[in-house]
């Protein structure tokens, strides 16, 4: 499937085949394309805990205040950001170097740069948040064009997802992502705003 | 390009082909693939200013602290997520009503947990920047696609920015984003982590 035919029929699925199930190999592919999206510094923020036992997504359906698609998909990906990121950068860094595509220099430069930037809590945050976001949004398209479909909702408890699967404090949950195969009554996409209504050009006067 | 391919190809571009541009029709095309991205209520909390004449795409630069990719590329997005998107989710939703998509009690009823879940305005926070690095990620696939590269930064500064390119202060910058043609020089990917480095299955422990 064409990236772009990917991209204009991805849904946010409401209905999953409850019925089929998809390998731990083909989660691990899922999650090895959504790792090819960018981040700041190549911080890789994103980290997933996937929901695959009925037990799991029935915890899990409970978090989400009971939205079903969560349980009745075959896979839903809790999808986490990294708020320390920069505080392990050196070692992630240390794989590029070690492949020949990043001097030592300047990842050490990298490494001090984002130590100053992510200082900030709230900046941080804000890079955790966007770089989970980037790869879940690369997972979508992935799966799309396998002939999956995806449902993210962002409408859970986050206190709650912390406590029952036992999520590090360094984390914050950015959205849960179920995936599996469609069922009927699905779509279709609600309507978006015109490309013109949400552009401007060399100023943001108007928007 | 298949999807597949061009998430595995996309890479964060650093060397942009001056002197070569893109159309309006170009651009407006770019931005509707992004607009195919979900939103929570189907908010649409992305905005864009497309900085494309010479003298924009200076003042831009100086913003990202002298990054020249930001004028060497075609055209460079500032990728804006709108913090109050839950106070004109009734107008928007409007649009998929009148389409025959969603029914006009089920848009009431949204509008009101939206304005109860967006109270809290780094919830409202949170998803704006989310929801605008979605449809940034689905602009860079397409982008890739159409045989284009992208190279994203978050390295700029915030309020410099708002204040140059007058920016409505209910938008937060999530991003900018170089898109054109490559030059020489670019890539290849940073290494990354591995799948199963990223991944647990049905608890956080470890992560």
């Amino acid at each position: 499937m064409s990236a772009l035919e990917a991209i204009r029929r991805r849904i946010t699925a409401e209905k999953f085949d409850s019925s089929r199930t998809l390998s731990e190999q083909d989660i691990l592919e899922l999650i090895e394309y959504a790792t090819h999206a960018p981040s700041s510094f190549n911080q890789q923020h994103w980290r997933f805990v996937a929901a695959v036992r009925p037990e799991d997504k029935a915890r899990l359906t409970r978090i989400a205040y009971n939205q079903t698609k969560v349980s009745d998909a075959s896979v839903t990906f809790i999808v986490l950001g990294d708020l320390r990121a920069h505080e392990r950068l050196g070692e992630v860094l240390s794989r590029s170097v070690a492949a020949g595509v990043l001097d030592q220099s300047t990842a050490d430069v990298w490494v001090a740069m984002a130590g100053r930037m992510y200082a900030d809590p709230r900046d941080a945050r804000d890079e955790a948040v966007r770089s989970a976001s980037l790869a879940a949004m690369t997972l979508m398209l992935a799966a799309e064009s396998k002939g999956l479909v995806s449902g993210p909702l962002t409408s859970f408890d986050p206190d709650l997802l912390i406590k029952e699967f036992d999520i590090p404090e360094r984390y914050v949950p950015v959205m849960l992502l179920p995936v599996g195969y469609p069922d009927f009554g699905n779509g279709p996409k609600k309507a978006r705003l015109k490309a013109f209504e949400v552009l401007r050009f060399g100023s943001g006067r108007g928007l």
